[in-house]
């Protein structure tokens, strides 16, 4: 059962909205509260949370007969956000048969530049069966 | 009130559990569930949230009258994992007037490397008042 | 004497030339003969110099009073090249009062991407005197 | 002719000299002089190309019926280094079949730490012929 699935992701807990998805650029929302640290302000680890699953569906999407998986992500934090969300737009720099890269832009509501990440994935011939 | 306002961190939404922290040495578990990919296995964001979760409360602690805010994190992703808790010990690298970076060793229950991540931090005086 | 220490220098000895420097766009090629490794393409770290090159020099001329050091450098590498030159565009995501951010996009004689870079700096006030 | 080929590369123009190599551990000495930056420091461009070499020369060795190419580097600069030589140690942290990470610690002659570096290599069937 998908949803029940769904449920216990990362992104249902973090709250994360996809609000387009394509190969070519897939973007994202995710809520500041909630996703704190204790003294406020949205955690670091929210942001590069939500870059990691941009750059993955994008990638994902890129390579339909494939699997796309992370295997390195950095994120530059920029500046700290204290309320409304965070949108992540995502875009291919690269979509080569075995590897792919993604490049992140995160802005808050005001569209600041609040970071910026990048997903480097291995791409493989998914499983037999 | 601290409580209220630790019900709305992203620490407590992954379910993350500090298990030692020290200026030299922070260890902290996370369970597997409920922080999946849509098909079943551990989302990298969520091994990317411990390294900085963990990296931050190392050099906050190791640098107690200044401020430490994570400004670039990087992690590889080295094996998947699809049960269980991960850990994270990380221990600082460089440990500056200005400038501090910690190292993040990330294992499964048995024992295996999954992850490695590195947290460069600014070392700040903190606001005044 | 400047010439003197110029001679002394790693971009003098990988012939990098830079052809365009501000604070907001700083062009600079490199050739690729001479820059190689022992099985005859590019090696990988002359990409990684050549975008420490770019980014340290804009964030220089950004912040004319200050001293800006490189403190992280990423690079992704995305195809193999094996003659003519490259050529890194670099521009800045951040320009702080205490940090800023560079992205580097590197082509080669084709205009085709061949990596991608991100250097952090630190800036810092001059040393007296 | 590899002596021509050999007077063409990177390593030879900035002076590395490779200790110690084995698919366990790599070691390589550079000089700063040479390397240098206009103000007389160690480019830290010279260091990024010593770790990219250490870790593209280890996996390579510990693959050896494969090919071994670096997609991803990265480098914190912890301190700067006027004189003297530097040297990379490099040892594996992951050793897979199709991806590799090697972690590089970089000091100077009084066996100060003053760089780290992490490079992530694709590996593959080396082609045909």
């Amino acid at each position: 059962m998908i949803g029940g699935t769904l449920d216990r992701t990362l992104i249902a807990r973090l709250g994360i909205e996809v609000l387009e998805a394509s190969g070519e650029r897939v973007t994202a929302r995710m809520p500041v509260d909630g996703n704190l640290q204790p003294y406020g302000v949205l955690h670091g680890g929210g942001t590069a949370a939500l870059c990691e699953t941009v750059g993955s569906i994008g990638a994902s999407i890129a390579a339909p007969d494939r699997m796309a998986m992370g295997i390195e992500l950095n994120v530059n934090h920029l500046r700290a956000v204290s309320g409304g969300s965070i949108t992540a737009v995502g875009t291919p720099v690269h979509s080569g048969r075995t590897t792919a890269v993604w490049d992140m832009r995160v802005t808050d509501d005001d569209d600041r530049l609040i970071a910026v990440g990048r997903l480097t994935l291995a791409v493989r011939e998914p499983p037999k069966g």
